[in-house]
């Protein structure tokens, strides 16, 4: 049997995403559960990938598909197309699995020529008529030929000029007539060929127009911020042509069944009078609220809030809607899931589990890990606001903080972001052009548009603090300035944009974290997620504050205390003397300052920790970096030396600090004399390190808190190294424990950071009790990358996929899994197979990511441990891998 | 059935080694292969390792079979053990299943007590039996008692002097019973008890001492610098007393079956007339060559003659004899496979194979591959030689060119070397305490002793070079100096030795490396590897001269020709113009340099090397390392812009240099930008370099030669580098081939050198032809180690067994099998699953060594590559890989 190319929308239905687009898969589950849709079919994504690998040739059949339906419609409709006394109109439109709002082609009206015009001014009246022509032509002109926009916009100025009007509706007939021509003469200029008369041929190109759209720089750059694959192409929707432009008693709206932005139950969206789609959508004109259709239009109002009802039932998720009104009947035009705010999607998943519409798996699923974080990301501190000036407001189109340098060009807002700086791009509205721009952006701010305009539906999606439709503003893009009043705002200062309250203040705002406490729903669904997830969520903290603030996240325990501040701040002028006495031979005075001067320092610090995870455990390391990275750098110290010496003067001390940097400097200290390697050749660090760890322990244990320590030995590569050093810290435990007149329970681990310690867990859990992957190390060797080094010189462009494109993500972002993802599955299954009990888990900051996450339930970790900040996304996720794991995600 | 603790001579056999030891098992074979051994018996290794793991208790059911078979022996010989009217006199001497000369105990003359002696001095002679009897007082308090024994050589020497006399023959009757009744004394005075009298307690005792000290300090020195496993144990052998020293008729000597030091088949070695064993084995008197018997006692040599033949066509190997005469009666006391120098060893297995007695197979299997390198080891240079003035002469007692600092003491020998100085050790004799010396040294020099004597044969066994009894020099150990005439060295002064003609230079002599071509024995010896083994060998040489060299040495292809060598010397200067005119965006410039000055000269160098290696393979590496390895380092700029400013002046070339020197810096440059890195970012470079190759290639085809150019990209790790880079390089190649108008065969393929490449070889197969293990870097990313860091600061001590006993090697010697081995397994398995034909080899260091390379084989490299010098080694070694497989070899 030869494929089916096309679909009418009885045949379709709501599950056939992949082969008819988001669009006209929900188009024709519209039709089919009986909502006043109009008539229509849809060519499959199928019929769309064919054309695009086939050089851009229609598929053998589809065309006569598209004739044999377009006769169908016609039929239906008692119209003709191609007919230029009785002619059918349709659009077409395109529609991705993937909703990609704006990105792709629509060209309306088509069936319409000089001929067809007259008819249909005799039918619904001549301005309609030529408006409606000279809207096909220029979209044509534009989508199908590739002519500037700009040039189409310039001839409406100047006939708006010369008619000596402002808006595009008090151009008068003469005016659309003229302009139509305008527009067939600038085809015919800029292609050599005219705009064609035949409605068969205009549909042709149609189709394949909206075909290569999904190639086109605009897709493509939002395909890859957003993650959706590039092989799926996109449906083409072509749909009986309903018209809002046709009166005051018509009109268009687009309509979300909850507040996109609050998650409040309650019809919101935007509507304008006599006005066809593309005039909401493009932000041209600032429309009314639905909200106003009540007493303006109260039976439109009416049934769509009944559709919403049946929507929202059907499809079990807020639905953003497009529909229009033709002299007084409503027709639905789109239905989709509809993109919110993550506060929106967190409300919203809780409250339909009250309303009994899904389950408290699907609310769980339903929100996605990186919503989460832009719940905990920073607001303006609420005292700096109150005294700041608020230079101008706009609407409140994408929740956030956001603070940036000013510029008014995507491009350089994304270069300058690449040189890491913090940037606000302003513009008079967006396009897909300016996509790459508002990713790289802090935030954005526009002049005009409203709440669903493709600035605030973007912004939103990226989690980009967004002021939009702020008119008070008067931009001159050439100049790289804007004014309000008096104030003029230049490329270079800096703004501060609160997304949350469309607030526009000059100059830069302090921001504070947000209050997790207050936000009962996301709290809720944190506590649905810990009753599915497996994995626990420990967090990394170094001092007893962030352990505290880890805690109220939801942190089951501390994976990684670091203890190389505890070295650092006014302390380390004392341990560099320690290290220097060390190096001279002076062991006594080295000795002396670590028992006398480090050690009460640091059990206090671990006190406060024990305190705070009462009852938890607390992973703490030993020191892990080079010794000479407590002293100063060899290239400074060389300079001072160098200086001193060329000006005849001579310092014994600084000379001597020279030499002992430059005997110790190592030409790669990630890979040299640090970790496990230090407390070995220098045990002393390592058993005043344990001493003050048991020694707070035990105290905290006789004031009644519950103590877990476990000491966690970095950097081993050889199970001897652990043999080596375990016993002798063991010992200085029981003797503390002796001193002390207390047990407590305790465990000895290691860092599984170097591949050869993964490749040997075997051996290495006959010694250890726990392992805890340190992912950033384990990637450097895997990889052979050196961080630090290497994302500033080659990783991101190895990582971008417009320039080198070699590695599909960062592998220092989320876990290279057929890698470094290798070695640690080797390391769980053999170091348990010599320890069935041995506890696992991630303190690297791949702990935190959701991709990661998901790899770490899969391959056995008791926990992932991460950033306080990042708890609440790790328990999501974490549900989320059990969740996909019963197919409930994918 | 309880154990069997004792075998008699009669019981054993050569096979039993494991339990009786290398001695005990040659004395059972001897006995049952009829030459005359006097009548004996062995306590088992197994009774020893049972002794001391039992806390040093005798197991149950020994001792009772040690008077048994005493008994026995006693009846056999017609005396009786204890009884001093008729006294059996017993020699209790180790013996291990791996020969260990002089490193544990033996005692004589068991027995002999206050009365036996006179029945002795009856039989034989006072003089003889009072000498026997104290040295029997002698061995027991040393041995046994462990008191010093220079203060019984104290006593002895107040007897000379008392006597006015110089030599032990020459002190009286009286004087030997004078100093036993001292020695008696001395030993109450250091242990609170008397000289047992009882036989079988002396016995007990002596049986104890033996079994200890295989857990004595030298014992345990010595496997660890052979590599002996410590838990094997020694056997203890008791043997009927000969005597050597009744007379002129009797003597002792030790003799090989062929020249140990040369090979030359005729019987090698000293006798001393009227003389016990140890006289012979410590050097103290220097004794007659074996070959002077032929006039001095024909009958013994030509007894001994006929026993070497026996001995050599039973055992099917050079033996290594001690003997002793008693009254004109010869006795055989022990045979073992004797230890020969390299050159020897070579000549003895081509010679054996010549006579029929051994197979080539065997011949192959017998040489060791360090002994391979000892004949290829650096010889002096005989010109510098020619003008060189002797010191001295001594016995060229173990072959090879020394150079180095004189040290008098072990320990300060082994503390010099470590600081990274060549020493060479200077003793009056060496004894086992001396061995870490001489392992840590270049060369050894005595002033006693022959060339069977301690240091003579621990030398040849340790490959070092030695000049032993150089009885002209008089040394001051106290002043830490020697002279020679007039002529006065002292420690920190630097002498040069040549252990093949005895003679000592000072100051230091050039060396040269030795001719290759004049070693038929080795050749023919290799030869025979060839045929044996699977494994090819290539060779890493990076210029036409190395590459003749290499193929000399018998490398089958080049396996890593580096270029970055290609960019040094004169051609420096302009390489750092080109990378500061690239910094700077000048790219036309860059590109001008790389052209019209780099390629014409790297063109030249592949030149030369395809013609080296006409018909072989020869694999090219693309530049590796960062590009700021080929600019000034970052403190010295620092220290001289420093300076500068300092002295108010100022230079903007150098503050430009060091301004591109700190922003190319990198914290850890091995993980940094380099390998195809670079030429992924940077492609000029290694498109200009493989035009060079594929233009020298072309070339040189036209002139007829057969070149196979393989282009080796290095430091992937991710298959995409690859795919990114090799299509770029391939077209390049093709450009070249057109323009040449020729078509040579070609690969490409790449280093495997990062884990994360060998964790997914099978992707990178899909792209590489080829892979080389980089096992240097694999090393440093798999173990997480920076070599060049590392060894300096603690990769020494951890891989040393008397420091940190860390690690079993250093792991940059041999590979680290499980570890770094592991993934070398899954990149050739998963490799050629995805590409059968895929050529997998090695051109880290390690593929010259030969653990190594028997890895290699067994995990299925095509081959292994190796610097030109180690070529033959690894011949060798590949040939025993293949043997060891077969169980031919151990």
């Amino acid at each position: 049997m030869s494929t089916k190319w096309v679909y009418t929308f009885e045949e379709g239905k709501a599950e056939m995403r992949d082969l008819l687009g988001g669009k006209g898969a929900n188009l024709a589950e519209m039709t089919n559960i009986g909502l006043p849709v109009p008539p229509g079919f849809t060519i499959t994504t199928e019929a769309c990938v064919t054309y695009l690998n086939a050089g851009e040739t229609f598929p053998s059949g589809m065309w006569e598909e598209v004739v044999e339906n377009m006769k169908a419609l016609g039929k239906k409709m008692g119209r003709t197309f191609g007919d230029s006394q009785n002619p059918l109109l349709v659009s077409v439109r395109s529609g991705a699995k993937f909703s990609m709002p704006g990105m792709m082609d629509t060209i309306l009206n088509l069936g319409l020529n000089d001929e067809a015009v007259e008819t249909l001014a005799g039918e619904a009246g001549e301005r309609f008529a030529w408006d409606s022509y000279r809207r096909l032509v220029q979209m044509f002109g534009k989508v199908v030929l590739d002519i500037d926009g700009l040039k189409f916009e310039h001839l409406i100025d100047q006939i708006k000029n010369a008619e000596g009007v402002k808006t595009d509706a008090e151009i008068s007939v003469d005016g659309w007539k003229k302009m139509t021509a305008q527009f067939k003469d600038l085809i015919r200029k800029e292609t050599d060929s005219e705009f064609p008369q035949d409605a068969w041929e205009q549909l042709e190109y149609a189709v394949a127009a909206v075909f290569k759209s999904w190639n086109g720089a605009p897709a493509r750059n939002y395909r890859k911020a957003t993650g959706i694959p590039d092989d799926l192409g996109t449906g083409v929707n072509i749909v009986t042509m309903v018209f809002g432009n046709v009166g005051e008693d018509s009109g268009t709206g687009v309509a979300f069944t909850r507040n996109p932005a609050t998650g409040e139950r309650l019809l919101y969206g935007e509507y304008l009078f006599n006005a066809q789609g593309e005039d909401v959508v493009s932000g041209a004109r600032t429309p009314l609220q639905v909200g106003e259709l009540k007493d303006k239009a109260p039976e439109i109002y009416q049934k769509m809030v009944e559709n919403s009802a049946i929507l929202e039932q059907h499809y079990r998720d807020m639905q953003d809607m497009e529909f229009t009104v033709e002299h007084g009947k409503l027709y639905m035009l789109q239905t989709r899931n509809g993109k919110r705010t993550a506060a929106a999607a967190v409300k919203i998943a809780v409250d339909m589990v009250n309303e009994g519409l899904i389950s408290k798996e699907e609310a769980v699923a339903r929100i996605d890990s990186f919503q989460i974080d832009q719940l905990l990301h920073p607001r303006f501190d609420p005292a700096a606001l109150a005294g700041s000036v608020v230079l101008t407001k706009g609407l409140n189109a994408s929740p956030g903080a956001a603070v940036g340098v000013v510029y008014f060009d995507a491009d350089i807002a994304e270069a300058q972001t690449q040189k890491g700086e913090d940037v606000i791009l302003v513009r008079p509205e967006t396009t897909p052009d300016d996509v790459h721009g508002m990713l790289a952006a802090k935030g954005v701010l526009t002049q005009r548009g409203g709440a669903t305009s493709h600035a605030a539906v973007v912004a939103r999606q990226l989690g980009k603090p967004c002021v939009a439709g702020c008119e008070d503003i008067s931009l001159d893009l050439e100049n790289k300035q804007f004014s309000v009043d008096d104030m003029v705002v230049k490329e270079g200062d800096v703004l501060s944009l609160d997304g949350g309250t469309g607030r526009v203040y000059l100059g830069r705002i302090p921001t504070v974290a947000p209050s997790f406490d207050d936000q009962s729903d996301l709290q809720q669904i944190l506590a649905w997620a810990d009753d599915i997830r497996r994995l626990q969520v420990w967090a990394n903290a170094d001092d007893p504050e962030q352990a505290t603030r880890a805690r109220n996240y939801g942190a089951q325990g501390i994976g990684l205390c670091r203890t190389e501040h505890m070295f650092l701040g006014d302390r380390t002028e004392k341990f560099q003397a320690a290290i220097l006495a060390e190096r001279q031979g002076l062991h006594d005075e080295f000795l002396n300052v670590l028992d006398k001067v480090l050690l009460p320092l640091q059990r206090d610090d671990f006190h406060g920790i024990f305190r705070a995870m009462d009852g938890l455990p607390v992973i703490i390391r030993l020191l892990d970096p080079p010794l000479h990275e407590f002293l100063p750098s060899l290239e400074d110290l060389a300079a001072e030396v160098a200086a001193m010496q060329a000006r005849g003067e001579s310092n014994a001390d600084t000379e001597l600090l020279l030499e002992t940097v430059r005997d110790m400097h190592e030409f790669n200290p990630m890979l040299g004399l640090r970790g496990c390697r230090l407390g070995i050749t220098l045990p002393a660090l390592n058993t005043m390190q344990v001493r003050a760890i048991f020694e707070a322990a035990c105290d905290a244990a006789k004031e009644g808190i519950v103590v877990h320590p476990e000491v966690m030995i970095p950097l081993t590569s050889h199970v001897n190294e652990m043999k080596k050093i375990q016993p002798l810290l063991e010992e200085v435990a029981k003797n503390v424990m002796d001193e002390k007149g207390i047990t407590i329970e305790y465990k000895f681990g290691t860092m599984i950071e170097i591949p050869r310690a993964a490749l040997t867990a075997g051996e290495i859990a006959e010694v250890a009790q726990f392992f805890s992957f340190g992912t950033n190390d384990l990637t450097q060797m895997t990889y052979g990358i050196s961080r630090d080094d290497a994302e500033r010189k080659f990783l991101l462009r190895y990582a971008d996929k417009e320039d080198l494109n070699i590695l599909p993500n960062n592998p220092f972002q989320a876990i290279d899994q057929i890698g470094v993802g290798r070695l640690m599955k080797i390391a769980v299954t053999e170091g348990r197979a010599t320890r069935p009990e041995l506890e696992v888990g991630i303190c690297g900051e791949h702990g935190g990511e959701p991709s990661s996450i998901d790899f770490c339930h899969r391959i056995g970790l008791n926990y992932v441990s991460c950033s306080p900040y990042r708890v609440p996304i790790a328990r999501l996720a974490a549900a989320h891998a059990v969740l996909r794991e019963k197919g409930l995600i994918s």
